[in-house]
């Protein structure tokens, strides 16, 4: 089965990134299917129309992706249905649901502009979107190539990527997955505290050993973002007990090589496993940040019930408000600097004793990209630590952009919470 | 001039996001150019081979990413050469410097793979790859579209972001310059504070008019990214004073429309234009979050030099903390609850004090998936404001996923922090 994929708007000609086309790839791939191509073309009907009937003549599933919107430059519906020779009709309940959208915000009538929404192809399936007013539609229709007519499918998905995944996810993925022959399962391992080549070097044999008696039927990558590094392998094959057992393999030689640098798999994040220990070991923990002003709590927070074990931060950025809000002593900053180990660990046990939680961490450090001298340079970065018991800091010297260097202060912090709850 | 792109390589298809598409994408449009299409094709030949010939009869110029690499599935040269019905050579030159490659780094020959990337299409320019060992190529040749044939330009380009970019540069940038006739410039409105159909509905005579007026000079887009609208609008033409003030025109119009809606143009964000004006007036400010966790200190420290106007920021996600940490009073949580008009004008008003700052604001809502209730519903959210004189709260339905919610949170009172500080 041929399956393409088509993603409209000039934007995307232009640079901005298709993170939907990698997306509806990596879910697709993940259920053995693969895109057979994906084309981004402009917001242009002439330039659309061509795609259309090229992807109806050669292709069994064509998705696209953005179009549906309430603009004039939104024409994805009616190029379609112009290519297919099909009407197009206002759907009195996709109307009614756009109305609905709009009396929820305080909108008594919907702009005119969002009625154009409404269309939608004859003879297809609405598919509902509980997150926006464009609903996605599902087609079944013959084409004729040549002298034969074939059946096709064509799903018309929104352009933003959290109403496009919602209607992938609810409607295309079990309808594709029912043509996917044999069986295909993907595995992640996140791993944070090592490089990328590191990793690489460090699980060679297992992929070379993997894909050498597996062929064709194993396959690895390995990708950072950020500062974490995924670990991803897929295995494909008939049975699934086998597929089973290979991938459990697998997890378990590279959990044998990689040890505690793995932090989780699959959707785990390092905050929602920061999280989950937290809420295991009933304990809570509460954040003085400085360089990465709100990032860490707002990482923390990212996660859904996490006021059970998240108490508090404070963002300190002035040494005034490191002295007047965390109890840092004046002293310390004149003696040391506010970029110190020293102003660290007070900023971490200010915190601990204003928040009654029971791990405090504390970050302060130069980002960029102006700041850095010598003796300390953009990139230093100290962490603190408290438990009541004991206060330590760390001295961290990051690279990259200011973007960077936030983003691996947080990291940081958030894995060293995690190997110490691990140790407990 | 039609220029397209190609992209080769599986991994486009399963899931790794396209990050050349959109970087030569990006390039072209800062010289008045377009891709006319982006194509995704995995390493298979007879899929590659399709779209070369496609590409060959519709577009002017092509260019590929990806295959040039040492491995099996790397057939790009050979599958243009194929389509061309042209000759490949090994190049003496090319492979010496391959050679040379792998000496610096003490390896004394050359894997016999890469012996495969001296290959060059007869004809064709080689454009050296100083960072990696496939070279790009340079083709000119003429094309037959039906009766008469067409001059065309291929650039095959190799995969790797790096030695993509240096070789697009030196090489491909300088040339396709000389083809850009005339002059088109960009520029982006950015817009908070309504909704995306009633911008369009706002600014469509205007769009109207110069689309009229300029035909196929002036392009116009809307485009949403979170709770910000982003209206976009190019203009060529072949003088450069005529282009500029077409654009200053259209800037004009459109500002009188939209009016203090548009927070910034270009490169703004809400919080880069928050930050001028704070420093301007010489004012600061600190927040109280519960629950966008941290994310508006995030934001706003996320501009560099922040900590001139950003005094701090307190997180309470509990009630223990409201009381403890800003002073909030126990009767107004029981009486009123977490998430109300006055707990958010207490926390607005302790954090004030706590930080002697200009300004200050406070968020409490309800951010889900969970928490909601029918009088208390997932969205909702309370602003704090005060500033010394007077102490006020906003009420908000905000729709959407937990991110959602919190974006729009975010947003809202950096928007309302703008206002006040233009009204100033």
């Amino acid at each position: 089965m041929k399956i393409e994929l088509i993603c409209t708007g000039s934007e995307l000609l232009s640079g901005k990134v298709n993170t939907n086309a990698a997306y509806i790839g990596s879910r697709l791939s993940e259920i053995g299917l693969e895109l057979s191509s994906i084309t981004d073309v402009g917001d242009k009907k002439y330039d659309l129309l061509q795609e259309f009937k090229r992807a109806f003549e050669r292709s069994n599933v064509v998705i696209t992706t953005g179009g549906l919107g309430p603009t004039f430059d939104d024409i994805t519906v009616e190029t379609a249905a112009e290519c297919l020779n099909l009407e197009i009709y206002s759907d009195k309940k996709v109307l009614k649901s756009i109305e609905e959208y709009f009396l929820k915000r305080g909108i008594n009538s919907a702009p005119k502009n969002n009625e154009r929404q409404s269309n939608i192809i004859k003879g297809a399936k609405v598919l509902k979107n509980c997150l926006g007013t464009a609903p996605g539609q599902m087609l079944h229709f013959k084409f004729k190539n040549g002298e034969k007519k074939c059946r096709k499918t064509l799903f018309l998905l929104p352009g933003p990527p959290r109403e496009m995944k919602r209607i992938f996810e609810e409607n295309i993925e079990p309808f594709l997955k029912s043509y996917s022959i044999g069986i295909k399962k993907t595995a992640v391992l996140h791993v944070f505290g090592i490089s990328e080549s590191a990793v690489e070097e460090m699980i060679k044999p297992i992929m070379k050993e993997a894909m050498f008696a597996n062929s064709k039927f194993v396959e690895f990558g390995i990708l950072a973002s950020g500062s974490v590094i995924d670990v991803k392998f897929s295995v494909s094959g008939t049975d699934e007990l086998i597929v089973d057992e290979t991938i459990n393999n697998l997890k378990l030689r590279l959990n044998n090589v990689l040890k505690d640098n793995i932090f989780g798999a699959d959707k785990d994040t390092l905050a929602s496993v920061v999280g989950r220990l937290l809420f295991e070991n009933k304990k809570t923990v509460s954040f003085a940040e400085s360089c990465t002003g709100g990032m860490l709590a707002a990482a923390i927070t990212d996660i859904p019930g996490s006021s059970l074990y998240f108490k508090n931060s404070v963002v300190a950025y002035s040494n005034e408000s490191k002295i007047k809000l965390l109890n840092v002593r004046e002293r310390t900053l004149i003696n040391f600097g506010a970029v110190s180990g020293e102003t660290a660990k007070e900023m971490a046990e200010g915190i601990l004793k204003l928040s009654g939680s029971d791990y405090a961490f504390s970050v302060t450090g130069i980002a960029g990209p102006d700041g850095g001298t010598k003796e300390k340079p953009i990139g230093l970065v100290y962490i603190g630590f408290t438990d009541k018991k004991e206060t330590k800091s760390f001295r961290f010297n990051f690279n990259g952009t200011r973007d960077d260097v936030r983003e691996r202060a947080v990291n940081t912090v958030l894995d060293l919470l995690r190997r110490n709850l691990e140790s407990v």
